[in-house]
This record gives structure tokens, sequence and C-alpha cells, in this order.
């Protein structure tokens, strides 16, 4: 192996070195188990999983090649990687340019035929440009994508706690908007709201949104994925689906209130108790052993039977963690079997273009008989006045 | 061509869409120059570019298949799109799943042996699955990256207009910092201050932050790529990289400046010196017919000569858009020739680990003769008392 390059053994000794140190033996567990000898992780999530360094877009490599651990950073991030990555044992490398060839330089020095790679979490030219490197130095690259996060779809203690702590900045957010009044709610736009929810979660300690704020006043509600506008906010329907990151870790909440008196608030009245119903009725069918399409089945045929099966064109929700969306899909689509202790979003919605939507989202630890709602926000019927 | 699926042509009149319907022409040219009959298109800001529908992370496809156009959106995103969607005869199309089966259908509908796509943009996993399928229909899928970035790496009269007023704002922004003192700015933790500029820039009619600013206070600021916490600014150095986004184009800018008084300052007004001399020779350097090679070379060998060639780490700047880092790169590696209206940052910095770091960054626009600075943000050696 050519030792070139400048790398640094980090020493560190706390409790949270062990917890990161557990998840690699549980990822070296598995590579053996699939007998896989050396294996190339590019998602930043999945490296923070591992090693405790989290660079948004760094363009990092964690490559576990036989016993060893490499971390390939660009310049830029060499000093963060030193003083964030937990584990010992992990060898921090500098590179300046053209971090695939350093990588299969590094792999050259051991005796492995095949390397594999998230294929899902590399492009096809970087594979390509890969692949024929690897060739020069006898080896074989194959796509093995999943195997991070298929371990990060169960969180452990840690993760939960700030999950947990994710989740209640978020309650304390909602609880300050609904208890305002309408007149202080008009003086915002879209955006302004979205910008003081955001202030609010890191005035509670957050680190900011964990993604960009749905906050569609009227019609604009019923775009699912909405993105607010520098419009203001006037009497109707105010869909606010938000949430926060703490210690890495996202919330996900949803709550659609009413501000003051609006046509169709009968309408609306009527297509929110069906949300509501079709989310109560969901939840309480998440316990472990339970399948993520007989879960989103419960709520969809419920919506189907009121007549609006059309208007609810999105899957019931998805796991969150370290990511705003992450396994396991709830949806329709999908049948994946819930374990203890896999987070969820449940959140479904009825759309109307033109007219507008409701959609209501919390997030459920799942447990062996049941789940833990993670969310105290009311779901009652909101109007504010 | 099968016709199952719901698709619409939206009618609109209006200037933007002759802009946007030039840009395909463009776009056509190209390919029938270089003959492909089909290109499927996958990144949010090039999908943009060519129809006016912008959704991040969207997971959209743009389809050019003979002369016929199809837009590929999710049911969550229908409504936007049929809003935004400039360029007539594009044909929006409505999936809830299997995207890519949808395409494969689109495109056996048409006499086309050889299809392209974004290499660079679409995972290895999905070209593989895509391959297998479209090989079903009797057609090849290769890669061909970088056709519509090509495109873009010269910017229109909208695009600059864009440009300027998303970098006017951050002016405002900067001025208004530098012009508070230094018990103000000390109120702040670095993430506080991070988030004041964000607020200011929408408060000046931007839509908000055009990445996760570099709000980096002392020895921090030898991290490039520094991400702010929730620590309290102190005397000392305060380096700050930011921009925000404006009808979805980016500014991007760094300042450093220093607080009271404090240790090391002389070094430091030497080390901003260098820096700052390093910048403005680059920058007299810019103009259509440079090499980017040529420039980065320019501010390095400069400080090279003041014996901090091993503190300058990266390149000296990228071109800035829709994308906040896109082509060209302006940097040792690369050598690009610079055309009219393209538009680049030259950021120079000197990082020296535990003690701290200055980076000035600019953006211009490069004219025949030369270029146009596109901030007015003082780069004099600034002490806020």
């Amino acid at each position: 192996m050519s030792t070139g390059w400048l790398y640094f053994i980090y020493p560190k000794s706390n409790n949270m070195e062990k917890h990161f140190e557990s998840r690699i033996i549980k990822l070296k567990q598995d590579l053996e188990c699939k007998n896989i000898p050396g294996l190339v992780i590019l998602k930043d999530a999945n490296i923070y999983y591992l090693t405790g360094f989290y660079s948004k877009d760094s363009g990092s490599i964690l490559a576990f090649a036989s016993d060893e651990i490499y971390l390939l950073v660009h310049y830029i991030y060499f000093e963060t990687a030193k003083k964030s990555v937990l584990p010992k044992n992990i060898k921090i490398i500098k590179y300046y340019q053209e971090k695939y060839k350093k990588l299969s330089e590094i792999l050259e020095g051991y005796k492995i035929k095949n390397i594999d790679v998230e294929g899902d979490n590399i492009s096809f030219v970087d594979f390509s440009a890969l692949k024929v490197m690897l060739a020069k130095a006898g080896k074989n690259l194959t796509s093995e994508p999943g195997i991070v996060e298929n371990l990060r779809i169960v969180k452990d203690e840690i993760e939960l706690a700030n999950i947990e702590k994710a989740c209640s900045i978020s309650d304390k957010v909602f609880n300050q908007i609904a208890a305002t009044n309408s007149l202080k709610i008009k003086s915002f736009s879209e955006i302004g709201l979205a910008f003081e929810m955001e202030r609010k979660s890191i005035k509670y300690g957050s680190s900011g949104k964990s993604f960009n704020y749905v906050i569609a006043n009227n019609s604009a509600s019923s775009i699912p994925h909405y993105e607010a506008e520098n419009k203001n906010i006037k009497n109707g329907i105010l869909l606010m689906d938000f949430g926060c990151i703490y210690n890495h870790y996202c919330s996900d909440i949803t709550r659609t209130v009413f501000i003051g008196n609006f046509k169709n608030s009968n309408k609306i009245c009527q297509i929110y108790d069906i949300v509501s119903q079709a989310q109560s009725r969901a939840i309480q069918f998440c316990k472990a052993g339970a399948s993520t399409q007989e879960i989103d089945g419960i709520a969809r045929k419920y919506i189907e039977s009121k007549g609006y099966g059309d208007n609810f064109g999105h899957g019931l929700g998805h796991g969150v963690g370290l990511e705003i969306h992450e396994s396991p899909r709830v949806s329709y689509r999908d049948d994946i079997i819930l374990k203890e202790n896999m987070v969820i979003t449940i959140e479904p919605g009825i759309y109307i273009e033109n007219f507008g939507g409701v959609r209501i989202e919390d997030m459920v630890i799942i447990k062996k008989n049941g789940c833990q709602n993670l969310y105290k926000s009311s779901k009652l019927y909101t109007v504010i006045k």
C-alpha cells in the first residue's frame, strides 16, 4: 500500500466513541456475512453514522478494506474530519484532487478481488471511471446498495434521544404559532412565517430547518410539496409542514389550521375530519410486526370510502432519522415489516386542485405492542381567531 | 405511443416564454449537431433552465424524443408544473410510481435506437434499471453528461439580471453588518449571525440563503467549509461566506473582518494583505479569452511567493448561476477559456490550522476586455469597534 499521503489517526476517548464503534462492528459482521471484503461508502449520512464526521455534500469517501477503514476527505474538510471522527483506527486521508484515483491506489495494496460500492449513491459516470481505475489494479467493481441504510432503519438509543428532542422543539414551535391571533399570523407572508418558525426552532436549540417548509395558504394547500411564496397570509386554510435538525437528526410534522372566517369552511371541516380519522386509524395499527403496505391501506381505504381516493396521491409516510426521507417507505408499493425502534411518519392528506388541501402528519417510534407518538401538538380542528 | 396517461399542454403567453423557448431551440440544435435523437435530463436546475419548472429534489424527468418534449412529474408536483412550465408544446405527464417504466413506455413509441441520459445526474443503480427497461423496448441507453450544463455556462440577459440582483442584496446585507458595532456582533452566536444575515437577505427580496453560511470566528476560520456553531462571537477574526437566491439564481460572497482588539492581529493583517493582493491580481486578469488555469496561477503563485503556498488548498473559484457551484471550475486542474457573460467567483484564501484564516471572494461577469465585479462591498482591512 502506498503511504505517500498525509493521514491521521485521531486519539479520542468518550462514550460517544463506543456508540459509533458498535455500528462499525455491526457493519463488519454484515460484510462478513455477505462475503464483502471491500466496501466504498459515499452518502454523507452513512459516513456520519459510522464515523461522527458530517459535512453536507463534502464528496468524502469511507472505504472498508479487509480490517482497515479509510476516510478520504478533501483538503477543506480535513481539519473538521480530524476533530469529529470518533472511532479509533479510522485513517483520515487528505486529498486535493482525483479522489477516486487515490482510493484505487489505497485498495491496490489489498488482496481483494472484488470491491462493492453504494450503487445508488454514485453517479453512472463516477462508477464507470472508478471501475476502469480498479480494473487496472486487478480488481472488479460491483454495486451493493443499501447496506448502511439497512442498518440505519432501526434506531439506537442515542438516535432516538436526538429525534425526540428535534420533535419536542417542533412541538414548541407549533404551540407558539397556534397560540397567536389571526392578525399576527396575517402580518406574515408564507416565506416570512416559514422563516419565523425556523427562527423559533433555532432559539429552542435546533441547528435549523430539516427541509424547505411547506407553508401553504388556501388553494396553495392542494400542492403537497408547495414552496412558500412571498405573499401575505389571508383568512382560510394554513397548511404547515415543517421540522428541524437536532444533532444531525430530523423532525417532520404537518398541521393544518384555519384562520378566521372563510368560504367553504364546512366542506373543509368535513375533509379535515376524514384525514384526521384516517391518520388515527393508521397510527393505531402501527407496531412491530405490522406491514407498511397494510398501514398505508388502512388510511387509504378509509379515504377512498369517503369518496376522496383520487385526492390522496402520495404514500402514507416514510422513515426519518439522519435524512428527512429514509427507509422504510410506508406506501402501497412496499411491503416492509416494521421492527421495534423504527421511526416513521404517518401523513395522509386530501388535495383538491384550485380549492385546497389538508394533511396531518406525526412521527412515531415503533414499539413491541404499539407505537409512541413523538408529538403532543393538538390535532383538533383549530381556528385561529 | 401509448396515450393512457394524463397529460397537459399549458397555454401561456408572455415574454419569459420566449426566453425559455430560445434555450430549447439551442439545445435542439446541439442535439442535432451531435446526432442525439433522444435525451433524458434529470438535474433540477437543467429542467428549470429549459422549462421554468423548479422543484428541488422532485425527481422529475425531462425527455427529448425526436421533436417532442415530455416532462414527467410525480403527482405531488403536477399542479406546480402545470402553473410554471413556460414553453408551449411540453407535454406534462403525471406519474404515481415507476417513473422510469413510464419513460420507457413513452420512448417505445419513437423510432429511436439510442437514448442518451445525463450520466452524471443518474445513479448507477437507476442507469442500470433504465437500461434494462429500454432494452426490452429495443433501445440502447448511453451516457452523455454535461450537455445542458454546457449551455448554462454562458448566461443570458435574464440570468445576468437575476444574478446581479442577488449580488446587490448580499451587498446590502454585508454593509449592514459592517456598519454595526462590535457589541452588537458579539451578541450573536455564529449560527445566530448566519440566521440574521439570511433574514436580512429575505427582507431585501431574496427567497433565502444559497448555501449553508460559513460564519467562522477566530481559529474556526482556518476551516474553509466550516459549519457555523452555536457559540458566541468574540473579538478576533470573523470570516463570512454567504449568499442568497433571487428568482432561482445564486449570489456568493466572502468577506473577512476583524472585531475589536485581538492577539496576532499583526500577522493576520499581513495575511489579509496577501490574500487581498492575490485576489485583485486575479480579477485584473479576468476577461474573455483568458484561461481558468492561468487565472488560478496568478493568485496561487503570488500566495506561494509570500510563503503561504501550502495554506491555499482549494481552487480559486467556480461558476455561479442556478447552482451555487457550477461550470467552469477556476482551478489549476482545469484549463477552460473564459467567454463573455460567464459568471465566476474569485476567492483565494490562506488557512493556518488552530490559528485562523482569511478568504476574500467576489463574483464577476466576464466581459470582452475585462470583467464586471458584481459586488461593491468594501475589501479594505476592516476592524469593527
